[in-house]
């Protein structure tokens, strides 16, 4: 039986309980005001559509700010995850108030995003002050940035248990980081504590009718399951190539303004703001109206478009709405409730787009409830099978690959 | 982008798909059977306490058993464990029925034994039948392994989520094996829906209140978390020595007839059968009343005796009771409600135990619901840090170690 030096775990544990807690203060805090500005930009923008006109010009600022002060931290959550695969250099705080700033613009002015990339980037810049202040070995490093991807993405969605796994599972795909877990714990439930405090709430989504399990639910599951990893897939490819094409702009300002012009020409054709900003209402109707076809696809196309332009955000709530609205939609054809399919998707989509099929599986529990958990555990695990290796986040290590069993049977290959 | 064989996938996914119903329907039913004897073997105990006397012979009975026809299998879940790890040989069927008939009697005749290791040994022994039938290679054997064990797992108590998870983390401390996240699921989701298709219900437990986190309830939390640890090693560490000395009886079928005299001394000098058996009626009790300090200690020495003695069952319900009545008790001294420690240490002290924080987290919420899973969350991580790395399945692997970062730190030690 191994010996355990009892008084070392305890004193490791308060350390830790005091990194967690001021991590997790000032992460929720920051989490509170970003979602309330994010809040007043939606509002602002839909009470003076006008604005969306100047997206080239927003664009331009963004593409300027970046170029001349964010060249290091350009990469975002990919550099997280770089740094937390082998470290090189502290991530400079000016990661945080850059992301904060480019996200509010891009969604005061009208593009389509998301907002967890901006949490985890804030959460990361802050978390790796401490490997400066407080002097962390790297072993130690790693743990306090997994908090604080762990605690941006806890606070903005108000999940907890799903953020904390999320900062596990996230930088290794098919790979869980057990050394972290109680401080990535810890911090992701004092950061939705303090944003809490501060007032903020979070969107209710609910489910109105789960029906028991039995055989045909359960491959209309596996099935809906399939068709979320394909779409992941596709949001990851789209905005894979958008990007390559988008390289080919040699100057990077000007990639958000050329973005910018093809975004309001499309918003303008399309005459509806349904499609842009975080899409929130959409997400809510897609609970309990049947989405058509079009609405998921048009979401994808545009959230690839305004990221791989250079605009700033985040990928998951985006994944939410196409996720939602796809499920949604294809109540149409499979013989599930059009709230359980869309909380499905929900969750589901953003499964096979980050890699983090067990964060998506507490996410939709702590969203929904207990009742859909082995509906949305099976479409969150098919999801992210089916999705390929490549996802949002390009520098996630492949810990264990999806398909190391098919290698060997040549009969199916 | 790395190409993904779509068809491959679909194939080999409609392969898992059929290997996972049938061992779903397979175990499931068995779990169905082996809940219904165990509830018959339960009150007829309790109606005829006389039976209690004949502990001794029970016990040779099953020595006896174990010494002529199972001493391949005499090492239970350790065994499905060492296979998973480094595979040597098929399980043999006896494995099943062995265990099914030695738990029945061990429970008939007043044991202290769970039946999670029953469920999840008929569930690895069936599934490698299927090895041998489909003649299944290397990779696929492991997968159908973690199947059996999760399908087990996740009828015998009801909640399919937890049985996935826990197949796919028991066997290496620190490590969660993806490459087998989607049969699990489906043959855990499938066997609790074939189990409760027999109309075999499970207990309901329900915590009355939850309160809103703050800093003292997270702190309380933690230290309950450190408490429940704490009496997962003391469970651990005290079957391992009685273990050892009951080793020193050279002849096998002899140590159960020595263990069943002494239980049945302590039973009589107690007057009360509150502590043997599963003992589900003072689990349900500790949720609302708060227990004294000396039940979860008197549940912790009569199941380590039980079954290192010889008894058969499992050790998982035991430690749903030891945590849940340890829990009520430190409502004495926490400022937290009785139920919501009592669903804590439920959980908790199996955390530490098995080395599944993930698993018993998702059987905290699938239990009790996702309100208190925050509290669960931090008990379960915090248990499982605080418990050693020698917990109840003395094969498992270390794949990370729990402190491998306090070796570094010097100062601490």
């Amino acid at each position: 039986i191994i010996q355990i030096d009892f008084s070392a775990l305890f004193w490791n544990g308060l350390k830790w309980i005091f990194f967690s807690a001021l991590l997790g203060i000032i992460v929720g805090s920051a989490s509170a005001l970003f979602l309330e500005a994010l809040n007043w930009a939606t509002q602002y923008r839909e009470q003076h559509l006008w604005i969306i006109g100047l997206l080239p010009f927003a664009g331009l600022t963004i593409g300027l700010a970046y170029h001349y002060w964010g060249k290091e931290v350009v990469k975002g959550n990919n550099l997280l995850i770089e740094e937390l695969q082998s470290p090189k250099n502290i991530i400079p705080l000016i990661m945080a108030p850059l992301i904060f700033a480019a996200t509010i613009i891009t969604h005061l002015f009208g593009g389509s995003a998301g907002r967890e990339g901006t949490a985890v980037q804030i959460g990361g810049a802050f978390a790796d002050q401490f490997t400066k202040i407080f002097k962390l070995e790297p072993s130690d490093r790693k743990i306090i940035l997994i908090c604080g991807i762990s605690a941006g993405f806890s606070s903005v969605f108000g999940t907890p248990l799903a953020g904390a796994v999320f900062g596990l599972e996230v930088f290794v795909i098919g790979s869980l980081f057990y050394s972290a877990i109680l401080p990535s714990f810890i911090t992701a439930i004092i950061a939705d504590y303090i944003c809490k405090t501060w007032g903020v709430g979070h969107t209710h989504y609910s489910i109105a009718f789960v029906p028991d399990m039995h055989i045909l639910n359960l491959f209309c599951s596996l099935l809906a399951g399939i068709i979320f990893g394909l779409a992941a897939r596709s949001f990851s490819v789209l905005n894979h190539s958008l990007s390559s094409i988008f390289g080919k702009v040699k100057y990077p300002p000007l990639r958000p303004v050329i973005g910018g012009f093809i975004l309001i020409t499309i918003i303008y054709l399309s005459a509806t703001t349904r499609y842009i900003g975080l899409g929130i209402p959409v997400i809510s109707e897609s609970f309990t109206t049947q989405e058509p076809y079009y609405t998921f696809a048009i979401k994808l196309f545009l959230t690839s478009l305004t990221l791989s332009a250079g605009f700033k955000g985040g990928e998951v709530t985006p994944l939410f709405f196409i996720g939602a609205t796809l499920g949604s939609f294809l109540s149409l054809f499979l013989p599930l409730p059009v709230g359980l399919l869309a909380g499905m998707g929900f969750v589901a989509v953003f499964s096979g787009a980050a890699n983090t099929p067990l964060a998506c599986i507490f996410m939709g529990m702590e969203l929904f409830g207990v009742s859909s958990g082995i509906y949305i555990a099976l479409a969150c695990t098919t999801a992210y099978l089916f999705s390929g290796h490549t996802g949002i986040y390009r520098s996630q290590a492949i810990g264990n690959p999806k398909y190391r069993l098919l290698k060997k049977h040549s009969f199916l290959r």
